[in-house]
């Protein structure tokens, strides 16, 4: 059956969160009820909440797609998600299962994805939430729920394409270091990566550095990014400031090297086929990751003590959190606990 | 010691080829001389001549990398192209051969890398030429030497990108169907992939379909464009009309899919990281092939009776030959015989 539960919402665009309450459809056989504990808040919900991306909005809009909780209760379908088990669900609820590219475990890239917590769906910033087994995770026992919550969507999107595009050897640039950016430097930095960090400004640098980046460029200073060119086999853009030219990014990439766009960026770029493309250079784009990679994601954060650096705010301070991302002072993701 | 040899070349940007005496630098250890027997025009000839691609053009400037001929003289250096071979020599005639990228077999990416008749380098508009030994690929006795001259430098530019980024079962696209694209579709359709040609207007259907494409789209007409979205794993690019939106040729990669620039293009395309690269659609280019990927093309070639369409033109008509390219009526490559 149905079941009510408590949440926070945006009633229209722009509108400050107001506690609501909100309905869970019946259980489905292959669903798990989750108990929600955290909830990681992302730019992205910012932007479903502000109404910046049209109809994935739908009012009241519950956010919240970096949740963690603990199963409460379980399909009969369900398999190896028991009751108690403490599970993370990111940015996707639910996709087809079935095509070449689910196959590929690239099921952020179906056709038929669903997203946690746009078009509709209601998401993590409420006391629980239900989803197909399959997409909540098993978090390891060695990191802590708060720090769990922005890896289930932060984590994973920045992870998921170092793991495809990069093997140890290779030299990898990060644009940007913020919430995404400075979860990629961990995991380049643990992946044997060496890491160059391109930000705005140089006030970051420290920051970058101590990280375990071994370069910092200035992407503002047009002369540190030109001598940058022709350095990085693999670039990943997290985040940029407005002004800078994508096109000199491309440039970064070595011969035969991949960019690959994570942020939600909105604005076209262009590339040159003679200039650039001729040195075999590929521009790509990711969307999170699928099933597989995400518990590889888990694991190797376990493994190697990879955590965010949080800000927690309780729900109630929900709009608290969503204006220290629209002002930028977040350092580096905030968590919401319940 | 340097070698005096007979040759037509641009005594000026865009002024006719004329005959002209040429000089051979002596030959290294590492080297052959070629008597040249045939030499395929490409567009890249006619631009050369032209004096469109700017400091790439040293008047007098002796175009043709579409070499076939003999060795008739080797360094003592040379292994594995005895004197009497036939061999081919495409659009480089050097590179490092040191470098991670000439590792990789993508000598054409190398930045250090010598094309063959460009940059003050002497072609094959001549009766010889003396080139790296390792540059001068034998050809098969199955191949005719004016059928093989047009793959050194046509053939290669497509047969290698098939190669790195296709399987037999992918869909592939192949925008333009000239010299380049006639070849592509070739190609593809041995290596088992189902090809849709897109090209402007009707005009070239029947071709297509007679080349043994599953499919014809004409670019000039959006509704058939826009039906052919997402429908490809790959689209090669080997030239395409100047009014066709390059963003929608990008978009009729499938989601995972690939789209690659071969075609010379010197104007930018415009990509949108939120609407494409976000489906994993990668946007990248190719310049020619390796040297192993080079032997391996010819092989293909010379199994499957892969020869390009050829017109053929004795050299003293070389002008004719490079006005029939400049007017987009050579069907589909020109090959000078000597």
């Amino acid at each position: 059956m149905s079941k009510q539960v408590t949440a926070y919402s945006a009633p229209s665009a722009g509108a400050p969160l107001v506690p609501t309450t909100i309905e869970l459809a019946p259980l489905a056989a292959d669903e798990v009820e989750v108990k929600i504990s955290h909830c990681g808040v992302c730019a992205s919900d910012l932007h479903l909440a502000r109404g910046h991306w049209g109809p994935w909005s739908v009012y009241p809009q519950t956010c919240g797609h970096e949740i963690i909780g603990t199963v409460v209760e379980a399909g009969p379908a369900v398999k190896g998600v028991p009751l108690g088990q403490r599970v993370g669900v990111g940015w996707w609820r639910e996709a087809c299962e079935a095509c070449e590219v689910c196959a590929a475990d690239c099921q952020g890239a179906c056709a038929k994805s669903v997203p946690t917590c746009a078009g509709g769906n209601k998401g993590g910033f409420a006391s629980a939430i239900r989803v197909k087994a399959m997409y909540a995770f098993p978090i390891p026992d060695a990191i802590k729920s708060e720090d769990a919550a922005p890896l289930m969507c932060g984590g994973i999107t920045v992870y998921a394409p170092l793991a495809k595009f990069t093997t140890p050897s290779k030299s990898v640039g990060v644009v940007g270091l913020g919430g995404l950016g400075h979860l990629a430097v961990k995991f380049a930095v643990a992946r044997g990566n060496a890491v160059t960090v391109f930000s705005g400004g140089t006030k970051k640098k420290e920051l970058a550095m101590g990280l375990g980046a071994t370069r910092y460029v200035d992407v503002s200073d047009k002369e540190a990014l030109a001598a940058a060119a022709n350095t990085c086999d693999f670039v990943l853009v997290t985040g940029a400031a407005d002004d800078v030219d994508h096109s000199k990014l491309v440039d970064v990439c070595r011969r035969l090297g991949t960019i690959c766009y994570v942020a939600a960026q909105a604005a076209p770029i262009s590339v040159s086929p003679l200039g650039q493309l001729f040195k075999h250079i590929s521009v790509t784009g990711y969307t999170s990751g699928g099933r597989n990679v995400m518990r590889e994601m888990l694991a190797f954060a376990a493994h190697h003590k990879i955590v965010p650096t949080t800000q927690l705010f309780p729900l109630a301070d929900v709009n608290k959190a969503l204006e220290a991302i629209e002002n930028n002072t977040v350092r580096f993701r905030a968590v919401l606990t319940m």
